[in-house]
């Protein structure tokens, strides 16, 4: 009686008979390509750790950025599309921003979050801040605020979830597993390190190195791991 | 002499030859694949059950939030897309903020409501608030005003009913046939939250929980209940 | 020679070979899936009666509003989609609002049904007030003006009649042969209540009590029948 | 090696390969649908003679206009679709008022047609004032000015003719070879009501009375016959 | 290899893998079913002929206008949509009046041909003057300045020539191949008028009438004959 | 695996799957279509000859417009749609005034170039400036600067080259051969002159005659020849 | 299942449902169509080579442009279209321009490589400054600036990477195995002009010449090599 699928997904915003937005669900298959990323929340700070696939040698590790400060004390992990993810990125700096410069206070990691999945909500509005696409994009978001450290998901839809310990990107089904069979409210920061890396380590296809892998923390501002502190993870595994 | 209904659907706001809008329609299948919502009517006030769907243990379950207070004497309960409702309740909220600092007493809860479906109803014309295809979202609107307590609730055509009972999501069927059978107006609030929970119970398939539920009332303000709270509750089933 | 009709109507508000506006007649299919509403003119005023449809015991009855004030001396019953028919009527009560705010007198009962007329021709337009596509409504407008009591007509493609007797809706065909034999102009306000809802009667499926219609009178005001109204007027049949 | 027209007819406002505009075309179409509308000029003044088709004896016949007063020297009759008419005339109505408020003096009936015709031709522009398709009306103009009596015809593609004696809508053909047969230029103002009328009369399904047939002349001044001046014309056939 | 011509024509303003714009060739279409118009320019000044087409006998005559006054000195014959032509020379009524009034002296005559093309080829833009379509008619520009008399032929692609005689509309072939037997550059005015009411004569299906025919000249200044004026070069044949 | 090409040329500017741009390359095919034209660098200036292609005796061939001044140095020639590059010229010459306004000195023959171009990428981008659709023209630009003598070719994707010798139209490619012969850096203009219409005179069906090619040089200002001019060079060969 | 990969490319920004952005992927193909590019970063600054297909003896080789200066220490090669890497190099010439102005400093190499892909991304949106299709074009961005010498390879997704060595364009995959062989971090500048050289002669189809190769170096200022230093690097080979 329907048509196939294909039919719908055509108007970038338009429900398919059974109810659907397909062009969220293909952004959503977008991610499914892109490379892993773990978070994980301990009750000392956040740890994010993320597969950097750098194709080539004559590529500079450094410039494969999956990792990106928003704000002092927050951070994100990307999987996906990384120019869609840089945009997300950007206007959250911005309403970090702003929002330190009116209220004199930092901006917290819901709301940071929130507005970044209003932006991811909106695509095919036209507006000037919109695209005329879903965001090709998850992002684990890390941070820590009055309320203690926070882990957030969010997907293309928009919608976002907190988390205490999330994977993304082609290995995360897998990755998932591993990590309701290893977390524990208890871990220490430490731990989670250890545990984001052996995880990672698990759906890559390569040698884990400081060159192909990146470590950040929010415990309590944002910081990414030197190679060299890369390695002394590594070096524990 | 008809092609089928998918020809129809390409527009989103055009009508098919029978006279019917199958972008509303559709919109209200995605309802039909949400969890289920619960609101009953009281003359001590209103209550609101909602079913979580957590899907990993590693998901905070406070942070997927089905109820939502708009104003200190209006919540409501949602089953769709989470992130259209976010955007209604943002509206919603910001109305009536404007209507108290504009007349200095609350906006009613038949005017709230109203607010929510005019924004609804105006899906594909291109305005800054509207979106380009319906929202995909009912929602149970619980308030308390100079006519006491009352229960709205709407759907993705920007139509609102008053009810003493209603169920959304995908267990409403069963629900409201049982709402039906139990309901009477002179409930108790306690009756209601029992029999609220009760229904819910019967719907969801797993274990009910105070992970996997959220109770909130409105009499005469809006409070949303507490792990303990709601544990409470269950314990009375 | 021609291809289906269905190749035209895509076009929301494109000419047929024909020269017929197939978006126009769809949205007339939309009525005669509505509710029955009937109207009568009398030389003492104007009397509505509209069938209900409460879907469900759960519903509260007066939430089902079909017959609605649009300014002191002029009332509508509509049948079609609720939410447009409140838009229009939204519409109409800022018109006439205005107008007795700029001219300090009541706006004529033909001027507020062409000012609706206006805002439902214009759908496609992209204008801020129209829609995109008709108006799925027709509404029974019923008045008092300098020129007495007048009952109005119209439908989706924005044209409008006089009339001394009317009915739209599902079942608005039976309804006009009766309204034909049984209407004179010399009826009595309480005999066109009767002769109302005996032909209301006659095309809904259920029983005929206080809840499931409603009838309202502009004579010269308006005022739409409380429920023990409605009941003495059941009584009479 | 053309594809059929069914191809070209989308746009619009297309050219077709053999060079035609298909929407204009089938509004063509739509008028020859409406109902039969007649002029005729005369040294003392134009007539205008339209049939009325009251559908139901319900309908308040002077409420079907299909003879309008646009100026106090300049009337119209109408076949097509009546809320397009209804937009042309008040179109016309604020032209000629703005020409009387700036020059102190009556727009001649040349230059009111034009600005009719200026509006119907830009259809599908997107103006604030134009519509997406054509207007699918056609009028018969009745004016007197410094040059005397005069009759304009127009047409939905926004061309205009002077005429001494014209008829649209579905009789319009017969009726045409009618006044061919039966105007000079020496008719009286009496004759050509007596003529108008007996040519309705011929093209009607139904018996010509007061309540189904609508008269008016300029001469100099606009007016419509009330049902007893249209009784006298009507005996005198 | 290639779809048929059709696939192309859509987009109003799209090239055909050929190079070809269709919708231009198809306005060029309207005009070969247009009347057949001729200008000759003379040493003494230019001389326009039309044919009318005047369609029944009850239309005026003189309402037909095919020749149109620009300026002073300059007038234009057309064939093709009349409604066309008349948004096209009230354009460059505006335009040659805006010189007039700017630099104190009269446009030239080829400023005032560009500036009808430049809104000709902008079709399709969305500009506020241009239309959707291109203007389906040709113009034949007859116009006297310091460089003395001299004639322009517009076509709907927005191109213009300069030429010495030119004939337009449906029997403008074989009245181009008359015009290069019969024209030299030392033809008198009245030499012109008669080879142009001749060919007109050859090419036209009925008896040439002051009725069915009109002439103008700029010579230096417009004129448009008058009936008897005509008919005085009727008889000179 | 991939639809026919002509399913990606109906955007204008849409990539097909082997990274092409259809819309420009049908807009390239148009100049094929047009008429030759040919330049030629000299250390003493630039030559430029055009064939004019005078299709009919009564056209005036001084109307045929082929090479333009764009500015005191800069000239050019043409080929494909004429009205495309009237707007393309009109543009430059708007923008090298500018420059000398605002800075007091010509601007150079490479920014008058980019000027050009810029312009003409832009199509489909729905700019006030820019056209629905690729300019289907090509110019040769022959200018004199600071730098001395230069000639540019553009293309319809907005593309330049500088060169030495270049023709365009649909005599271009024996043109380029022949010019490839003969060119070399120590021409004198007058030698250049002879080869443009030697090479001309090739392509061409006719004879060469002052009446159908034109001749200008940039030397180091703009002169277009006059016919006795022509005469001498076409004497020479 | 899914319909060929054709339906999905027509939106120029919109998901296949493998997750894929199809007019990305085409605008890449038509780099793989685009001359050869190669970079290499050496500790004394980054040397850019390009291929320059210059098609005819006549063209002047150095107005093809395959190399440009963005700013005082930062060039760029480019492997496309032309006219859309000029549009993107503009771009940033002004936000370099901006920067220096703004803050009294050069813009870093990175944020002039993402201000370029901000650009990119945004096709298909509708701003002023952005494009209806993704740029046609890679960039090697080769700069130096606090953080010493560095070099950047855009592609048309708007993604970007640092590199030690990249090539681009047609010969990319034979030129970029060459490079990951023979490139170390210790190469002097001269031994990378030499290396790049020698690869570009592998990948071409004919001699190398100082006409059809263009090469340059950030070390640390832009300096385009004239056609002798192009000859001595040559002579190394």
């Amino acid at each position: 009686m329907f048509l196939t699928r294909t039919e719908y997904d055509r108007g970038v915003n338009t429900f398919s008979p059974e109810g659907r937005l397909f062009q969220v669900e293909y952004a959503i298959e977008a991610i499914k390509l892109g490379s892993t990323a773990i978070g994980l929340k301990t009750k000392e700070g956040v740890v994010l750790a993320v597969e950097k696939r750098v194709t080539s040698p004559l590529l500079e590790p450094s410039s494969v950025e999956k990792i990106m400060e928003i704000d002092e004390q927050i951070g994100c992990a990307m999987s996906g599309l990384i120019a869609d993810a840089r945009t997300l990125v950007e206007h959250a700096r911005v309403e970090t921003q702003n929002h330190r410069f009116s209220y004199g206070e930092p901006m917290t990691v819901e709301s940071t979050t929130q507005a970044l999945c209003d932006l991811a909500l909106r695509f095919g509005e036209g507006d000037e801040e919109s695209m005329s696409r879903p965001f090709g994009v998850s992002l684990l978001i890390a941070g820590h605020d009055e309320n203690g450290p926070s882990l957030y998901y969010t997907d293309p839809s928009g919608t976002f979830w907190q988390c205490n310990a999330k994977a993304i990107g082609s290995g995360s089904e897998g990755a998932d597993s591993s990590l309701q069979e290893q977390y524990n409210k208890d871990l220490t920061l430490q731990e989670a390190e250890t545990i984001a890396l052996s995880i990672l380590k698990q759906v890559m296809e390569e040698k884990v190195t400081p060159n192909n892998v990146d470590i950040a923390r929010v415990a309590p501002t944002y910081h990414l791991y030197s190679p060299s502190e890369v390695e002394s993870v590594i070096t524990r595994l």
